[in-house]
């Protein structure tokens, strides 16, 4: 009798303990928010997927740190930053290196892939139609080539991985951007780099993100 | 006479254990390298500050991870992006958050700057006239205030640092690369901004950094 008073009173205190309530803001694409709604659905966590409008924006914006998206409320606390917020997550994800040194491969990674990010952005957001014109056929005979094909190499060498042979949030931020890049500029991925096809499927299969992924607001990018 | 061998033999042992050898790579400007030379003089770190020629570049961009300067070599291997670099290395300086949470502070503001950085970028690497010059007016009216703005808040918040009220890797990372916004983009920065002009002069006269930016060499960026 004592012993189920307490199972239950434990119960109950585990069932008053309010579960972290999280809210991701970012536009109705998967771009930069992708990786974010990836770790989080990879964590089992329930997030509010708030998807701002073009006539929302100019609003919300002057209320962001620094007037962009993503970022992420936990509990009310505003993060904002891509990589920061993922390499916040990534030990409650399971998903950090092990000591200093394997933070350096994942960090190193991750920024190669952000100065693609970066290269990406900035022919997106040009306005001159030549010097559009230009940029988009230098990211699809050039930039994108050159970090797809170096990529490819890492993944080889690494077992399919891209830091340390393992899963790391470094794969959950390239694949959760990844799959804007044709949207965006016109260039398949998947058609000439086999080990990063294979990525993005390992990545897409693993629980939680496979639920997600079949589930997402279809969106062009 | 035992105790003295054992002695000179430890003596020994620690004079032959040889001191890791840092070679940075960069091109002759402050940029993205001059925080790394930053946080290697405040580390009290000897290393070779090797300067690449316009002439040696496309030979030895080939030769780079991913066609990328800054690299640093430590004892051989070669690390790459400047941010990676830095969080690796800030432990060994004492300049890394002392949990998730402060590093998560330093993340943000350090993500924030790179968005800067890579506005900056953005307008230096357009060709097109025209396209540049609406760019350099919407940087210097716009963007760099918005900025200077922000993080000239965070600064007065956090008692005149950008994150937990107290030095990081993060002030080494804007200090070293805000240097060369002047020159780059013709816009004088501690102008406006007094809290982050004192910022500036205190990371200066830190031990290490304050030799090493009295005779580093004298470059317009």
């Amino acid at each position: 009798m004592l012993l189920k008073m307490i199972y239950r009173g434990l119960m109950i205190g585990n069932n008053i303990r309010k579960m972290p309530e999280y809210k991701l803001a970012y536009f109705d694409i998967r771009g930069l928010g992708e990786p974010i709604r990836l770790i989080l659905s990879y964590m089992g966590k329930e997030f509010e997927d708030i998807r701002i409008s073009q006539e929302e924006w100019p609003q919300l914006k002057k209320k962001t740190p620094f007037g962009k998206v993503p970022f992420l409320e936990i509990d009310g606390k505003v993060i904002h930053q891509t990589i920061a917020i993922l390499r916040y997550l990534a030990p409650q994800a399971g998903l950090a290196g092990k000591n200093a040194e394997e933070n350096l491969e994942i960090d190193m990674v991750v920024g190669a892939y952000g100065d693609l990010v970066a290269d990406i952005s900035r022919y997106w957001r040009t306005e001159s139609p030549n010097e559009k014109e230009k940029l988009r056929e230098t990211i699809i005979n050039e930039t994108i080539p050159l970090y797809m094909s170096k990529f490819e190499n890492i993944l080889k060498k690494n077992g399919g991985y891209l830091a340390n042979g393992k899963l790391s949030w470094a794969e959950l931020y390239v694949v959760g951007h990844n799959s804007s890049i044709p949207g965006l500029v016109g260039y398949d991925i998947d058609e000439n780099y086999p080990f990063w096809k294979e990525l993005t499927k390992r990545v897409h299969s693993l629980s939680g993100i496979k639920e997600w992924v079949k589930n997402r607001p279809v969106t062009v990018f």
